[in-house]
């Protein structure tokens, strides 16, 4: 291991994902080569008003774009996949992937706004796939989607191990545990870095097998046998599915799917083998109406609260198809992800309000590693470098004080930020230089064209309104055509408000008649002064600072 | 108890609080008098952009003013009194509380925009306050801030026991346990309700002693007597910074206070005496640079990641005073608020990345009761009817269920919405009618004349911007006297619309001139021909719907 490859260097460029939560992607390039690992897009956070998500700046791999050999992806999930339609149009290169992440890309792919055309290849655990230089070996995980994998990247400057988001789950319910084995091999060999999921670095142990949230279910529809009940989880999460599923074959239930996602994967995921569906058991929701109460089981998208999602327009009592009835049991079976919390408490209220039962206490486990699998696969592996990944920052950084308790020292283990560009050999790990690696907001077909500045008013629209003065001038004589006219918007109830109003337009008309005796033919003074003088006496009257837009219309 | 009052009913009326959390104020009512327990302020949830604060609806009280006998506050914390500056100016009557809680009240009515002159009364633990029909006594508690009380109100129809916000501190930093003999006495003598805190009915076991806080202090500063502590706490919780003070003084380090309520408050503390702060260890912010970094303590607001707060300004690097150094500890001695997660965790990234060590697990407990806390004091008292109070619909729920599992039977157990007024006797307890009790939105000096239209499209306005199209037209002759005028506000950059801008002028010059051929005079119709045109135009080409808001000024 000491003799080969101390001088060759490889780099790894996180693209996304650090400072935004969610945006995974990382370019690993060697000489000509370059691959890219994931390609995931962020939720917007709160102060990104109106937009829709998320994507990675790639300028790195545009200005590349000829290197780019292909994008592996360790599994099926948003902040892994969900930016492919976007960075594929101006980076196309072949993705890589296991079959269930293959099939929801090619999903994902087909309703994409814009056509994207380039091959889709399935990966098995163990296949390798060469890229010049590079080789990238696929090796099962555990997480809470089916067909995760870790990487295994190998350059002539050495090996490292991705992890992708992972769990060591000893009872898995599809598929088996984690290859440990596999793991351990690479480690025998010599690992150069491991690249480590953190998201949970900061909880203590080991996190709870999968399989102990259905003897949860079950001993729920034991207790139940009266009640119709309804589960809410993430649609990607086919595991969690099957075990419902298992619960009403069980119990005698039938089963119905809402949430146009998760009618997707549930069709996916049978298709492929993933979900094991007896015959008979899977009902349209049309014809639920037909069994009682105590036969059925409705399985639903919506368990983070998400307005528009099936459980919400459930408990608003705004679906067409569902109608709480006291003593239905509703089951969320996820925690809210942070800054969802609130929307998760309404959700839960509203349905308690209607008279539900409603279970959100240990129906669900993480998909990440925990503090001693951590530890565990640090122990197993042996890489020379850890680079603590996903995950907020305050989760990196705990990663790294996990290894350092471990006793590591401090220059093996790296914490990189976006856009950093480490240079990795044998000998030594530097960051080097940095590339652009700012988030792209997306709104409705535009990428990139909302930035600050519009955010910015958004925001202010937001908390204080808008107050519009329109009045027409000639420009040339310099005399004016009409009087103000002053229209609000989320400012006041305009009835409530009609003598302001009315006193404002006094305001400006005095503003307009200065105006004409100073003989000035600045119409940006002019704007000026009436929204300074209108600006003061709203905030003395009310304290509050609407927007204040004067518009002058020039008379032909 | 059986023989007297069977037939006299009292009346209990939540006014808030309980769909909205924090808005706690609740009226008790016997013949003509009606006292009121707490008047507590909600902050607003997400979708009330732009409002400041939501207070009660307390139409019932101004229609019955010549009966409020008094306002009963159990604490001095804001969803207890926050609303007091607002609610005494419609219903004055005299405020009773304990001295911590007077004091606040007292600045706090200080503060307020507009005068308010009621008497405030200090009572004592012990302390029994007569209005006509009803009488109060004060009982100690422990909660997260000092002078912290239960009451027990007795009227013709018998006793009923409110919590306030509670626990169970077997060893309190200041002042003693619970007065738990004096609950069982109440007891014993029969209670026929008990109205119990269910913030934390959801939480298993007991809430740990605030003094377990202090330990986990002890552990930080022994381990880091090389670095500057920085500990963000909530302003009223005076037991939390006299743990802090005690280690400073151990540790030998000096302490200096930021947040403008934090100063407020320790001062308000320290001269009633509910801190004990040994002379020359209190230094102002300012003389902090004379000290080195291991000698020094700032205790400061910010705690919830609140974005004007001190500590979120340090994390900002935007403090005027206080820069982090790497090597800083960073205690944030709270856990987030719901709906406050995101912005917490902001903080601990932001302090991250710059070097400090932040620290926010153990650094807390609850000031609320959890399960078994909550049994024994039902266990104790043994009332007649349980209501549970405080907290989400969902905590009450919960505790609707701990009483169930006591052997409770489902009739003695209420839990009541806002508004409902429950007639309460020996005999029975049944809601006889509602009363108004939504919160009113206060935005500015404005109360209430922010509502649900001014929301709507603050909301509308946030997500799509707005696009204006202002033209002057002389509606006497019918023709239009100018050009039209675009301006956009959140919409999007000007300079990537500026084609999409001249081909929205191009789209009203064809409705303007659509319209003149029409000879019609129906200035609406052109409105909403325009609004359409545009809003289809805009659709298609970038798949937004910004406010599309046509203004036609009427020239002279």
């Amino acid at each position: 291991m000491s003799s080969k490859g101390t001088k060759k260097t490889m780099r790894i460029i996180p693209l996304g994902g650090l400072e935004q939560v969610g945006m995974n992607i990382t370019a690993f390039c060697y000489g000509e080569d370059i691959i890219v690992v994931d390609c995931g897009l962020a939720f917007p956070s709160d102060d990104m008003l109106g937009i829709d998500l998320v994507i990675p700046d790639v300028t790195f791999l545009r200005e590349h774009k000829e290197q780019v050999r292909g994008y592996f992806i360790t599994h099926g999930h948003e902040d892994h996949i969900g930016a492919l339609p976007y960075v594929l149009r101006d980076v196309p290169a072949p993705v890589y992937g296991t079959q269930l992440t293959i099939a929801i890309i090619a999903n994902k792919l087909e309703e994409a706004p814009r056509e994207v055309d380039v091959p889709l290849e399935v990966v098995d655990y163990g296949d390798t796939i060469s890229c010049g230089s590079i080789s990238v070996e696929y090796i099962r995980t555990n997480h809470s989607i089916a067909g995760s994998s870790a990487l295994a990247i190998t350059t002539p400057a050495g090996t490292v191990i991705h992890t992708g988001d992972f769990k060591i789950d000893f009872t898995p319910v599809y598929g088996d545990t984690i290859d440990l084995q596999r793991l351990g091999v690479l480690g025998t060999k010599g690992v150069l870095a491991l690249l480590c999921d953190s998201t949970n670095a900061l909880k203590p142990g080991m996190t709870m097998s999968e399989r102990t949230v259905g003897k949860t279910f079950d001993n729920i529809f034991a207790d139940n046998v009266n009640h119709r009940i309804i589960v809410a989880t993430f649609a990607s999460n086919v595991d969690r599915i099957q075990q419902i599923i298992n619960c009403a074959v069980k119990y005698g239930r039938k089963v119905a799917i809402d949430g146009r996602s998760m009618v997707n994967i549930v069709n996916t995921a049978v298709e492929l083998g993933y979900i094991r569906l007896p015959e008979n058991v899977l009902i349209p929701l049309e014809e639920t109406s037909r069994y009682p109460s105590e036969q059925l089981v409705l399985i639903m998208t919506g368990s983070q609260g998400e307005p528009m999602a099936a459980l919400s327009r459930v408990a608003a009592s705004a679906h067409k198809k569902i109608t709480i009835f006291p003593g239905d049991v509703v089951i969320i079976s996820s925690t809210p992800i942070p800054g969802n919390e609130k929307s998760v408490f309404r959700l839960i209220n509203d349905l308690s309000v209607l008279g539900a039962n409603v279970i959100f206490q240990d129906t669900h486990v993480s998909g990440h590693a925990c503090q001693d699998e951590i530890r565990f696969l640090y122990s197993l592996i042996r890489p020379k470098y850890a680079i603590p990944i996903h995950g907020e920052f305050r989760h990196r950084i705990a990663q790294r004080n996990l290894c350092l308790d471990l006793g590591w020292d401090k220059e093996h283990v790296i914490v990189l930020k976006s856009g950093d560009v480490l240079s990795l050999s044998q000998k030594k790990a530097e960051i080097t230089e940095t590339v652009p690696a700012r988030g792209v907001l997306v709104d409705g077909l535009g990428v990139g064209d909302v930035g600050n500045i519009v955010l910015r008013d958004r925001q202010y629209l937001s908390e204080n309104g808008i107050l519009i003065v329109s009045l027409c001038m000639d420009t040339d004589e310099m005399y004016f055509v009409s009087e103000p006219e002053i229209v609000t918007k989320g400012f006041v109830y305009i009835k409530d408000a009609e003598e302001i109003i009315n006193r404002a337009k006094e305001i400006v008309v005095s503003c307009m008649e200065m105006f004409s005796d100073s003989h000035s033919r600045d119409i940006g003074r002019l704007k000026a002064d009436i929204r300074n003088a209108l600006s003061e006496f709203i905030w003395r009257e009310l304290k509050r600072r609407p927007m204040i837009l004067p518009i002058i219309v020039e008379a032909e």
